[in-house]
This record gives C-alpha cells, sequence and structure tokens, in this order.
C-alpha cells in the first residue's frame, strides 16, 4: 500500500472513531439521571452514481435531546472529479481535478442558554498535494458575561496547550485565524468567543501533523464534557432563552452568508441535509 | 423641472404614501377587538456623509404583534455614485456610475400559521436609463392544504387583473417569473405559492407604468386584507406553529443564500437593520 493510501485509511477511520466516540460521550451526558434515552439517529448516505465522478459517501448523526437540543455530528469520505467550475481554485487541482476528502464535522446547539454551542471540524484533504485543517470554536449566548469569560479563559486555554504541544508558537497563529475566520462584517461583530482555526497543514511530518490533528478532537469532547458540567446546573430565565435565540440568528447568518464548508457543499451538490445540519433548532429575528 | 426629476418626485411620494396607507390598514387589523394599541415603530435612517458619493436614507417601520408577529414596511431613496465593484453591473451604469433608486419594501410574518406569509416591493431605479421593478408573493406554512390552495387562487386571479388591465399577457410571465426567481434549488424546492415579479420594466409610456406599480401595491394591500379576514380564525395547532417554523427556515435561506436585494444591499453597505427586517421572528432547523 502507497504511502499516501495508507495516510487516507488511517485519517478517515480516525475520524470515524472520533465520531463514534463523541456520540457516545453525549449521550451519556444526555441521558445521566433520566430514565428516558435520547439517542443519535444515523444515517448513512452516498454520492456513488454508476459512470459518475462523484464518488463516497457519509454517516449523519443526530440528536434531538434535552440537555442537546440539536447536536450533528458528521462524518465524510468523498472522492473523484472536482467540477469545472472547482478545478483550481483548491491546492493542487490547477493541472488535475482529482481530489479525495475525509472529515468529521459536528455542531451542538444545547437546549440551556448558559450552555454554549460549539462547532468543531477536522479534515484531510488529498489531491496533488495534501493537507490538514480543521478548528473549534465556543459560542455562549451572552458573550460578555462574567461566567461565559471564565469559559471561554478554559477553553482556549486547553486549546493553547494542544496547539504549542505540537508546535510552539501555532496557537497564537491558529486562534487569530479563527477569530478573523468567524467574523460577521455586516454586523460588526464575532460569531462567538472564538478558538482555533488552521487550514493546509503539512509540516512534512505525517504522524506528527495527524497526531494534532487527532488531539484537537480529543480536546474537544474533554474540554466540552468540562464545559458542559460547569455550566449544566446554571439557572437561567425567559429572556436568557431569547438571547440565545439572537445568539443563533447570528449563526445561521455567518453559515448562510460567509462559511466556506456550506459554499463547497453547495457548490459540488453535497448532501443537504449534513450541510445544514449545523443550523440551530430555532433562531429568531 | 426636468421630466425625470418629477418622475422620480412623483414615484418616491407614491412609495411613502403607500407606506403610511399599508402601516394605517395592518394596525387597524392589529388592533382590531382589543384594547391593547399595537403601533409601528418609525425610525429614520441616512447614509449621506459630508464629501461622500452615497447619499439619501430611508424609514424603516416595524410592527411586533399579536396578529402579525413581525412585520417589517420600509421604503428608501438613495443616490450617488455605485461603487467600481457594482458599476457597470446596473443597466446604463456603463458609461456612467451615477444611480438614483427608490421604493418600498414589505415582508409580513403573521403569528398564526394560518395566516400566509406575505412580501411585497416595488421600486424605480434610474441610470443612464430608468425602470419600475416590483413584486409580491405569499408564502403559506401550509403549501398543500385545501385552504392555501384556495387562497393562493384567489390571489393569483387578483394579480392577474391588476397585470392583464395594465397589459395584456403580463400576468403569464411576470408570474413564470416569480416561480423562477422564488426557488431554492439545493431544496429543489419553492419559497411559497408565488405571485408575480418583474424587473426592467419601462414601456415608454411613464404614466401608464407609475399606474401599474401604483396597482401593485394597491392590490397587496386589497387582496392581503382579505387573505387575513379569510383565515385568521381558522383554528391551529402547535403542529402547526412547527410547520410555520421550518417554512420560516426556508424563507432565512432563500434570502441569505440568493436575494438579490439582500446581496445588493450587504455589498453596498445598505441599512443591515433595514436589510435584514424580511428575516422571520423565529425559524427552526
Amino acid at each position: 500500500m502507497k504511502n499516501i493510501d495508507k495516510n487516507k485509511k488511517i485519517a478517515s477511520e480516525w475520524f470515524k472513531h472520533l465520531q463514534n466516540h463523541i456520540c457516545e460521550e453525549l449521550e451519556l451526558i444526555e441521558n445521566k439521571n433520566k430514565k428516558s434515552k435520547n439517542l443519535f439517529s444515523k444515517k448513512k448516505w452516498t454520492r456513488d452514481k454508476t459512470g459518475s465522478n462523484k464518488l463516497g459517501g457519509g454517516e449523519m448523526r443526530l440528536l434531538r435531546g434535552n440537555v442537546f437540543e440539536k447536536a450533528g455530528v458528521n462524518v465524510s469520505t468523498v472522492f473523484g472529479q472536482l467540477s469545472k467550475k472547482l478545478k483550481g481554485k483548491i491546492p493542487g487541482t490547477e493541472d488535475n481535478s482529482k481530489f479525495w476528502a475525509s472529515g468529521i464535522s459536528l455542531v451542538i446547539h444545547p437546549f440551556s442558554p448558559k450552555i454554549p454551542a460549539i462547532h468543531m471540524n477536522t479534515r484531510y484533504i488529498v489531491t496533488q498535494k495534501s493537507w490538514f485543517g480543521g478548528g473549534i470554536d465556543i459560542t455562549p449566548s451572552d458573550k460578555n458575561s462574567g461566567e461565559s469569560k471564565k469559559i471561554a479563559k478554559y477553553f482556549h486555554g486547553e486549546l493553547e496547550k494542544t496547539c504549542n504541544d505540537y508546535k510552539k508558537g501555532s496557537y497564537k497563529k491558529y486562534k487569530k485565524w479563527c477569530d478573523d475566520y468567524f467574523f460577521l462584517p455586516h454586523r460588526n461583530e464575532s460569531r462567538g468567543l472564538g478558538g482555533i482555526f488552521f487550514d493546509n497543514l503539512n509540516s512534512d511530518d505525517w504522524n506528527s501533523d495527524m497526531n494534532f490533528v487527532s488531539n484537537v478532537g480529543k480536546t474537544f469532547i474533554n474540554t466540552y464534557k468540562i464545559i458542559v458540567q460547569k455550566t449544566i446546573k446554571s439557572p437561567w430565565n425567559n429572556k436568557d432563552k431569547l438571547l440565545q435565540s439572537h445568539r443563533r440568528s447570528r449563526y445561521v447568518e455567518f453559515n448562510l452568508l460567509y462559511d466556506r464548508g456550506t459554499k463547497f457543499g453547495l457548490e459540488t451538490d453535497g448532501n443537504i441535509e449534513a450541510i445544514f445540519m449545523s443550523l440551530p433548532p430555532m433562531a429568531s429575528w
């Protein structure tokens, strides 16, 4: 097996393993102290068509629960030829439109406005080049409360360790990238309280890069479990819930107006259900 | 006064008059049989800046009521020089970026899922060319119910009269234009049950065109009053309200992903509050 094929296998299997692990952990929190059992629904999809150059598919997992009002955890591995429209727009496709992409993407919108919403995505892309990309960021309803700031501080601290264990100074770079990316120019405001964002990651040491990407996934579940624990018992009222709906409207605006993943998905006839799983259960304008 | 200046004055004054008239009529419905008085809030805005080529402004009117959960009725008259980005993309701006645009735009999201949401817009644009544009369309929560179909039939019939009084055969053309425009390709579904849409309207008989555009505005308020009357007493349950939230999510997707007015507004640093007034009070995914 060629090195690149081995790498593809390791990366895509890790994303699947991580999906399982995350869903199990979230189900444990969702059903703690309860007799009811709210589980993730699972839905496999494929974009394979005979004679088509669009191959691969994925698995969507969706939980609509009491703690997690809406949690979507998707993996996909797609490959084939890029459309003419996209050829050359992605590194390593200038002369050859062949591509392979695998990743995990999740968004969690908790019911309680005191638990921050969170997004995490990691991916491995192979064209004539190959690289990793990904990120995590949190979005509390009330970005300015002391509680939110304390949580953000803890969250950023954990991400800093994960990044700097991989490469010294990388946290600062990935944090700024995240702040720049999750920004709504028409509102002149950030989507949330940030985190990290990285793309085109290829240090020439594949194992080290893959290890970092795995650690981003692990940091997500480890920190989010603690964040939920810290906030789940905080009391809230109707005003807090309204603020959450308002914050979620900005989430919608960002995803539909600016998010590159959404645009890429729509332009490549991706799976609409999977692409739009990130959208909140309720939003208000 | 030059002809074109007289035309600008007549059109922009009509839009303001129509805004007043529509708001009064909607307030009458909103407060019928009630002691409370839910009125439109009014907010003027201007984009004038000293030495700037961006001139003009408008007035937003917003009602958050019991019958009309969210109703936005905006007028604006803006003029100056188009940005380099837009020069040449609008008819009559190939050699001269001067433009003048005036219009009224409204979106009503009623509280009852049995009353259809409605959108209406008419505008007059002057560059080196000049033309009218506009349209109306309705969006019932349940597009397939017998009640919705009956209402759509009545609504389309009234629009047909208004169009064909202006010009025989125009209804068919404007109806198709509306169906083509208010379509979500990623969902392979229409936004609602249609109506009419027209643009670049200039028949060389300005009075006749202006008269048609006025009649579109009048047809809106006359038919919508009757549609509300017909549906306001229809009982509904929680399931209907959920369907309404779902339908509204498609409204959001259309406006943020495809609507030309929204795109134009964002690209010209328009008034965000006015542009996004069309977004529903609550939507769910």
